[in-house]
């Protein structure tokens, strides 16, 4: 890793250091404890009967011989679970949600949907008694594309939304006039993008496990990323107040957006504990992952810009329709972020934007990181290499010149702040030696004439937080021991990114203690304060903001007490590294843990400070450079070098920024070159839901992989100008190896994944030409 | 129950009310959690070695053919065990404590001391293990009463303290002009006073789990009043930052104070944890709740007091010497405690105290309601009967005559608010029509010779906290959630008092919003703020006041947020049983959960108020109107009926202070007629350790009881005034008895318990003369 650091300040003593995650021995020894690994006493396991017909009336459901069968405790359909309208994924902070959801339905909307649970005393005897409910199906017409499902008189599958299968209204931006800036046009260029199903493949699939007490108090462990979001809509649908339901999660196997929504088999597992009385647990299995799960929006988008012979965008008109699957769940979301995201990353004055969220017959697209946006960046960063091909220019010049900026407005409405995307370039330009590498003779070596190599960039911007959508709260609450150690409590969720390491060294560092005093509380609704969940990549940028509010009044605490102590006034005093000092007297030192315990007459003390934080928005920003190896013979690509260059403001912790990005890189590799959940448009079934069949690039087929990180537009909003950077890599990838493919082999793809068989077949389509 | 309200404020929603407690449905369907219900994956069990011998210094300890034994899993000496000399029972904000203890010492100081501790699969192989450790000591000289311990050259049991086998320096109190004052008597009543050793007998017995993380942080769930106290000691003795602790407590099955210290076992279980990096439960038999628990500390007391013909005392004398057993523990708690009781309850302004605390080589002593406070009270009480005797007036009115009130100097040191211990007694003599039954005929029934009716009182006055001995601080957090519902989070433990009702009492009526929609989270110190835990009578005085305070701002935080929403000014808001009222305006209302939910371009809200109070101290005060029957034949009294009269100040919840009440008369009762867990004072053994030979009053053994609530003298210092009565209701009993058996039998019995045999030697003796 290389990190040029212009604007780290020498005073730091923590930040920006790499101090060993607190839940690192946790994990590599196997001690953790995830959701899987409980088993109270008296617990069940529950399953779920899943449909087999894409859509559907349930006529009849018989359920008599699974309750007969020896072991089985409850069988619950839908006419045994309440009839609550409810959406996945609603935020007690906003208001754009869309209640399409029951807990089980008289109706079927996918193959795969549930139908019906069971709880018994072995997770074999669950899964036998699946097989002895009976369902009775009246069949109805499916559509499993968004181009059927608008088509006039398309079988609707949702009595509520603006009808027609759209999840919600169209989302229409308009700035400037589109017009206009065509016709002002030196040239044109218009071209059709699409992307297939990629999932999040967690290492942990989803688990929860419910148990009632006498009280009628639920107490819920599950592998999410927002618990209160689970524990409050839980709350509305079960009919209890938020008071009577805790959420618990300690640490978590990955969720990388798709654990923000509240999944059916959560309340099937609350209502079967409910109703046997007994805990009971619920694991997916990992095909359920898949076909329950939730994966990214497939796309289609069509763009067409103007540019001038100087490279600038004179208009942008696109439309995109993302296919939302069954249900809404994020549609909505992903709709208007992933619209708006069109507005920016290369400037235009005129714009005028269309997004669309369908409805089909086909497994639930929700959040996932890059949200929305990997779709439109990646149409809008490979015609702006189209346009540097057309204008004869280096691409990565082009990106540069056409890069917002300081004062450009973002996606949010708000003005950018720095340079950060233009420093990322020119970064990459340099480090990756660029411009050399591009002007390299591309005659294939005779010995293997099928070898090409190809040069790429792609570019992207993404938000630290998910405003104006959501209008997002950070809390933290900083306790000061009697014996001077440290605790932080958040509600932030540790999906594995190291976050609650990073709030600790926010923490240490604003109180002025070393990292090892603090310890973190966070995971039980009961205990932390409210938290609004760990997605939009805003929780260094959010909830850092407010434990370093929080540590800010815990170290005034200490000093006043420890000027109470020592009779020295608290303008006098310092904390460094856990040790108080008096400035101008270097022998006067107290101890933080002398400062609160007691001592003659005075008792020992515990200080709470408390953070709260709204904050609006900043922009990260990244480049990330590729070289890819194409075989003409195999239609492989290999991508064999990536220089990641990101702004991310003040980096808290570089190694788990540069494990986020390493990691956004695996993940976007495997979505442009391999990953795509297939499902047959004829019918509605899975093809390959599971790992064997669903291609992830494992580690042999990781690049070499040189990462960047640019302190370059530190964010005033965040702590010390931190920005998120947990989407950010998985979105410049993408463009970036289909721009290098371009490069290697002259073929220009609009889609992902790209294919061995697409590059066969394309090149085979130019030979015939 | 009969309660006089004289201070009862109409405008009083919820206090005082007897709603339903938050604990009940689980209690009585035993759905509710106790740490022995608790049985997580691979869990082992702990079992303790304990010595046979009462003083010695272990020669060799041979674990080997334990260790050897299938299914055991580690065993602990004091050879692997940290030697860190400990206190049993610190308490963060005092600094009066006697650190004399190790988790395992090479030396034994009584019979049943643990001397190795064994993890194993199963509760059999772990106590089969316990016989396969051999242990070769070298028996020392043994003192088993105060007096062989204090006689010069005694063998010493511990190398601290201050020598003589002192636990403590002796407490000395003096005030006024005492050999002034029995000069100006004009007779003076001598005598000496002793009791047993009762003990608490809770019926859930000490249990603890303790299981470490990966990250080596201890969760340590144990049936424990002081949660925060056992965190404290368990972080200091195993070398860890109390960040690295966490204790929980759900249930409790009782604790009457025992539950207080941090106990051996509780040690050895987070070592045997640690050890064999698996959970460990370890759970006391109910013999070892005897021997390895804690009971009241048995006394000798001498007493001396000067009185005038017209009752006033001129002068009290008193020495008192607590047996601590063979560690220190509350020894000088209740010393300093007991030993300044004594200045109090009657009036009198010469005063000598002197207040000893010894050890011997018996079980420990430790804290029990009524803290040295039952011993000395005893004593005062039964001597005032004399006087009474002496003087030929009614004791009841000479009682009444020298009671302490308004202005008089509580043993705190502070001025005495109010006049409820006069009241009391008033409210007695009229309601237990007193004069009449204690006028009437003596004269036996010719038919039952042997029968003998008697009737006393006895009085008491206790502190509803621990102040000066410790400076205490109460804590709570009250978060109103974005549905409306409220959180009330605090340390304070659950007894089985009703505490948690209580705070959720005072909460809901400081708010404004209904009792049910409070729910409280205790119990896990991580999650609560700090609570220095639940004893000296203060939980509902102390928390109760911060939670008080804690919801006063959560009251305003909600006036505020729906002035912002309804454009109305907070001054004009009245928030009442949880809606929000326009004054005026009676059709304008507004629900909490409206307010608080979201709404156009405002997000939903959660509201977190904080309470900090730190008390000085007030006291409750009692009379107990006893009606008894001697049997002169068999020795065995009756008691047939009490009228506790009891000023608590502002009475929060009356059923839960009745049952307060009533528990602490069967106590009392055990105490003075049945309980003593009796050591042979020639080897140190026990001879009674279990519930067959240790007798305690079953519901067929209790009284007619017609408690008297009185709001006599609120004390600004509680919550509207509230005051304790935890403890109280266990002081007053005793002395009513043992005075009612002089009324019934004309014998004066100065110690306790009062045995049938005693009874009949004392009759005996009588006629002898």
């Amino acid at each position: 890793m290389n990190m040029p650091t212009p604007n780290l300040k020498n005073e730091f003593r923590i930040i920006g250091k790499s101090v060993k995650r607190e839940d690192v021995i946790e994990k590599v020894t196997g001690a953790g404890s995830y959701v899987s690994d409980l088993k109270p006493v008296g617990m069940l396991y529950g399953k779920i009967k899943r449909a087999d017909v894409a859509h559907a009336r349930i006529r009849r459901i018989d359920v008599s011989k699974a309750l007969a069968y020896p072991g089985v405790k409850a069988v619950l359909t839908h006419e045994d679970v309440p009839r609550v309208l409810h959406y996945g994924s609603p935020h007690p902070r906003s208001a754009s949600c869309t209640k399409d959801q029951f807990i089980l339905d008289n109706k079927v909307r996918f193959i795969g949907e549930g139908v019906a649970a069971v709880a018994a005393i072995s997770e074999e005897i669950a899964d036998e008694a699946l097989d002895l409910i009976e369902v009775d199906y009246e069949e109805l017409p499916a559509v499993f594309t968004p181009e059927e499902a608008i088509r006039p008189g398309a079988p609707l599958i949702h009595d509520v939304g603006p009808g027609g299968n759209l999840v919600l209204e169209p989302v229409r931006v308009e700035r400037g006039d589109v017009e206009k800036g065509f016709a002002e046009a030196d040239f044109v260029l218009e071209g059709e993008f699409s992307g297939g199903r990629p999932v999040p493949a967690y290492m942990e699939p989803n688990v929860c496990l419910a148990d009632w007490d006498g009280s009628n108090k639920l107490t819920f462990w599950t592998s999410t990323q927002t618990a209160f979001m689970v524990r409050g809509i839980l709350a509305e649908v079960l009919g209890l107040p938020v008071n009577k339901v805790r959420v618990l999660v300690d640490h978590m196997g990955g969720g990388f957006g798709a654990k923000q929504d509240c999944f059916q088999h959560e309340f099937l597992c609350a209502l079967l504990a409910k109703a046997t009385r007994r805990p009971v647990r619920m694991e997916f299995t990992r095909r359920e992952t898949f076909i329950a799960g939730r994966s990214r929006h497939p796309f289609k988008l069509w763009l067409k810009q103007g540019f001038r012979n100087d490279g600038t965008i004179t208009a942008r008109d696109m439309k995109i329709v993302y296919d939302s699957g069954a249900y809404g769940s994020h549609g909505p979301g992903v709709t208007i972020v992933g619209t708006n995201s069109a507005t920016s990353l290369y400037r235009c004055e005129n714009v005028r934007l269309d997004g669309r969220c369908v409805y089909t017959n086909t497994p639930i697209a929700g959040a996932f990181r890059g949200y929305g946006v990997v779709q439109t960046y990646y149409a809008l960063d490979i015609q702006m290499d189209e346009a540097a091909e057309r204008l004869g220019v280096d691409p990565a010049d082009l990106k540069r010149k056409n890069a917002v900026g300081e004062g450009d407005i973002a996606p949010s409405g708000h003005p950018i702040v720095g340079r950060g995307l233009e420093a990322c370039i020119e970064h990459g330009i340099a480090g990756f030696d660029w411009k050399a590498r591009r002007s390299l003779d591309r005659r294939p070596d005779p010995s293997r004439p099928h070898i090409r190599k190809g040069w790429g960039v792609g570019c992207e911007m993404h938000g630290s937080s998910a405003y104006p959508g959501i209008k997002e709260q950070g809390n933290a609450v900083v306790k000061v021991n009697e014996d001077g150690s440290i605790t932080l409590m958040t509600g932030a969720a540790g999906l594995g990114t190291g976050a609650h390491t990073a709030l600790a060294q926010i923490v240490a560092e604003e109180l002025g203690v070393l990292f090892e005093s603090v310890s973190v509380v966070h995971g039980d609704t009961d205990a932390v304060p409210w938290d609004i969940g760990a997605f939009a990549s805003h929780t260094t940028y959010l909830v850092g903001s407010a434990a370093r509010i929080a540590a800010g009044k815990a170290h005034s605490g200490v000093l006043e007490r420890a000027s109470a102590k020592a009779n020295v006034p608290v303008e006098e005093l310092m904390l460094v590294d856990g040790v108080i000092h008096v400035t101008g007297q270097p022998g006067l030192t107290m101890t933080v843990a002398e400062a609160m315990g007691p001592s003659k007459g005075i008792p020992a003390a515990n200080i709470l400070g408390k953070g709260t934080y709204e904050p609006t928005k900043s922009y990260s920003f990244a480049a990330h450079f590729v070289e890819v190896t194409v075989d003409t013979g195999t239609g492989l690509v290999q991508v064999d070098r990536v220089m990641p260059v990101h702004d991310v403001g003040k980096v808290i912790h570089p190694i788990a920024a540069q494990g986020q990005i390493e990691g956004g890189i695996q993940q976007g590799i495997g979505h442009t070159l391999t990953e795509d959940y297939v499902i047959d448009t004829t019918n509605g079934r899975s093809l390959n839901a599971g790992l064997v069949d669903y291609k992830m690039p494992l580690s042999m087929d990781m690049p070499e992989i040189d990462t960047v990180i640019l302190e370059a537009a530190p964010d005033p909003s965040g702590p010390w100008g931190a920005k998120g950077v947990g989407e950010d890599p998985i979105i410049a990838i993408g463009p970036a190896i289909a721009n290098a493919i371009h490069d290697a082999i002259g073929v220009r793809f609009r889609h992902y994944p790209i294919t061995p068989e697409d590059i066969l077949n394309a090149l085979k389509q130019r030979e015939d030409q």
